[in-house]
């Protein structure tokens, strides 16, 4: 077996999953409507994604043995989330063809080498510097300025694993709070909007884009992306732009999710900094599966198993808002309105704060 | 337990469908955008819709102890076919909550009860009669005129168990060929067109309708339906009109589809004659999908699990053409074309003339 795929996966074909949450159900979902059948990967809990999928295996993302056999049972591996062990990740790619492959998700898992490699590419971000040891913070503070946020370079998502800092007796306390963990200072930027880059790219290096959505953002969670986003037309072709550059360096294949700060000065000029990307489909996408003829869930599951990947077509002016914890339990309010894509993740238990579900409320015909 | 819901089935709620083809399985996956699952009823076969589904049950249709199972498994029952065995029905609605009810199965599954009922409602039919015995057939023949089609009255669909008749000694013929079967002698109508009429209508009793398509068929299977039809608009309207007078008649819940055929005189004068009905999903429904913001499968689901019924909202004039047999080979070339909806089954085996897939184009922003 090779990373590569000679031919697409025909339908009837089985498509991995590893994750078993929302984002593996909805590629579920897509994998379906296309005759694939979907076999998703999970460690014991609540996995919504089983309910909806052809076969499914419980067991660590370590387990090397459930994971050869995952891999002699399916065509093609992709996954819901990058933070998967690197030992894993390394099998999967040897034993079978794992998409994205291994340097988008190495990039995504560090956002040290993240930051790095986008800025390589001349991709603008803000002020950033590594901090390892005690000494490094001194250094970094200085390269980068005040405000600034520190951040675990692994696993954080959801403003998990950071903190603003103001002074540096407050960034010696953030990084001791963060557990002297290997961290990145970014120069805290006074941005206008956030807006996200999202784009499919398939094993042959064609792209296929969407519209860029304006996410906002509660207490660091997605609550709101706004289709058109308000941008200048030009500032959104260059976010798509900077998101194919950064796919095409990965050698990316699948959706790439990328999020920019914009800055706006006083004559209205605006300008992008990259943040941070995600190597799969992504929150601020899920607006596409109710407006747009084409979702990122079935773009990205034609891009892993080497279909083609027309361009997606949006209908309509739409704003996709995500329902926290509790929030789920309005479903019958919200069942009621015209106009109104409301898409639940059949997960058990409104924690709070967890996303249990999404709507999208279609708004005038496409108008930008 | 009682045939009638006293609330809702909630999210996490288990939804019962007799039949695992493709209708199953597109109830399944409507079923998981609204977080609720689904759990299959089917005889051992190929089918398709376990693939997508929580739980799946596999045993005839008149397999008692297995249909307690089921019922006591589930929230509310549904299901994709309308021929499902009398006792089956009436144990699974004394059971549990059967929907659409027994009513509408029990004309479904008979051609001149269905005739009769629409007719005693003042929906104009071709002309008519019964014939159960060899006496029957030419006081068939002196109220119906010539050329006839002589249909079975139970287990009829696509086209089978039917023929065309041009004088008495083909009706004779005709009706040995049947078996001898209880039949109806129809009039031949020489339409212009074929339409059909797609609601949906809740336990209280309102209704959310779909823009009617026109349907081409070819050896009596469908192989294209249109939206906008070209119909007059009134006569769009009286077709709606009439669905929602026979789901009213019948205390039908869920969606509705009502196929009639369209005669138009020299002045452009349309009439509607009322052909057959289906008490669920239907194939000429397919292209809501794509391009409604509501789908007939999401409508189906809501109806039948007491959900709110918005007016489902058309977005693109499409059509929607089925792929039979090996053309589902095509698939490649078919994911390659911009501005099409592809939906494959996930089906076996492609044998000649079965339904493997189908596939929307959309033309133009809403036109009509």
């Amino acid at each position: 077996m090779s990373s590569r795929l000679v031919r697409p996966v025909a339908p009837g074909g089985v498509i991995g999953i590893l994750g078993g949450g929302q984002l593996g159900r909805m590629l579920a979902l897509a994998a379906a409507r296309l005759g694939l059948k979907a076999h998703i990967y999970a460690p014991a809990g609540d996995n919504p994604a089983f309910d909806v999928a052809h076969a499914h295996t419980t067991a660590a993302y370590d387990d090397e043995a459930a994971l050869h056999r995952f891999a002699a049972a399916t065509d093609v591996i992709t996954y819901e989330f990058e933070n998967i062990p690197v030992a894993g990740v390394e099998l999967l790619a040897e034993q079978s063809c794992l998409r994205p492959g291994a340097r988008s998700l190495q990039m995504a898992q560090d956002r040290l080498a993240e930051k790095t490699f986008a800025s390589a590419l001349g991709i603008p971000t803000p002020p950033f510097a590594n901090v390892e040891r005690e000494e490094d913070l001194s250094a970094a503070l200085k390269q980068v300025g005040l405000p600034a946020v520190l951040k675990t370079r692994r696993f954080g998502y959801d403003g998990k694993g950071q903190a603003r800092v103001h002074d540096e007796n407050e960034l010696h306390q953030a990084w001791a709070a963060l557990g002297n963990a290997p961290c990145i200072l970014e120069g805290f930027v006074s941005f206008t909007c956030e807006v996200s880059a999202i784009i499919a790219r398939g094993a042959d290096g064609k792209t296929a884009t969407f519209d860029v959505p304006r996410n906002e953002h509660e207490n660091h969670v997605l609550r709101h992306s706004h289709v058109p986003s308000g941008l200048h037309r030009q500032t959104g072709h260059e976010a798509v732009s900077m998101a194919c550059r950064l796919a095409e360096a990965l050698e990316h294949v699948g959706v790439l999710a990328v999020e920019f700060f914009v800055l706006q000065d006083d004559a209205g000029n605006q300008q992008l900094l990259f943040n941070e990307f995600a190597p799969r489909v992504h929150n601020s996408g899920h607006w596409t599966e109710a407006a747009c003829d084409l979702s990122q869930f079935e773009l990205h599951v034609r891009a892993v198993c080497g279909w083609p990947l027309p361009q997606p077509r949006r209908h309509h002016d739409c704003v996709m808002t995500n329902l926290l914890g509790d929030e789920v339990h309005d479903w019958q309010a919200l069942a009621r309105e015209p106009d109104t894509v409301l898409h639940l993740y059949g997960k058990r238990e409104a924690r709070p704060g967890r996303k249990m579900g999404h709507y999208t409320r279609l708004l005038s015909p496409r108008s930008a």
